[in-house]
């Protein structure tokens, strides 16, 4: 079974999480994980972006530990680190995602 | 008497304030003035960074909104613009802020 990489739990670098959060695209990813906990496949998001750059919005949030990318069969699933973020950096995601923020809503 | 651009109350840009507390040093200079209010000139900051590598940093926060720069005749002095940012993001300045990261605290 293949898997992709992660930062561990306790690992996630600052700088790492704030600059995935930069981008609007990401904080719409994790704005919708944030709304509809479980897991998603990346083709319910419905970014409107090519699929590259989706998948590249993707793993910069993987890679800095706002969410858990699993294969299942040939489709990946993606959930909100939600735990994980908030032991480090408590309400982060909370202020980030905050409803004046139209950006966070969920795209479906 | 020159003056310096900075983005108005209320149109502060998440996106730019995010990228702008992404870097360990913008977060140190930012920490420094949250436990120091008041305005001080970017030479009371004693960072381990070259002079011209400092004066980007400060322009960067001033850019996106994080902090005001004014001029005092041949000085810039800095301070914090917690109100906008409070007003804007609440909640986002603490949470960068907090305890666990230590490079927040205060350099002097």
């Amino acid at each position: 079974m293949r898997s992709l990489a992660h930062p561990k739990k306790g690992e996630l670098q600052l700088d790492a999480v704030l600059s995935a959060l930069a981008d609007p695209i990401r904080r719409q990813i994790v704005g919708y994980l944030a709304a509809s906990p479980g897991t998603h496949a990346c083709g319910a998001f419905n970014l409107p972006v090519t699929k590259s750059t989706s998948t590249h919005h993707f793993r910069v949030l993987r890679e800095a530990g706002l969410i858990r990318q699993d294969y299942q069969g040939t489709a990946i699933l993606n959930s909100l680190r939600t735990e994980d973020l908030e032991a480090q950096f408590p309400g982060l995601l909370q202020a980030v995602l905050q409803p004046t923020n139209p950006r966070h809503l969920p795209i479906g």
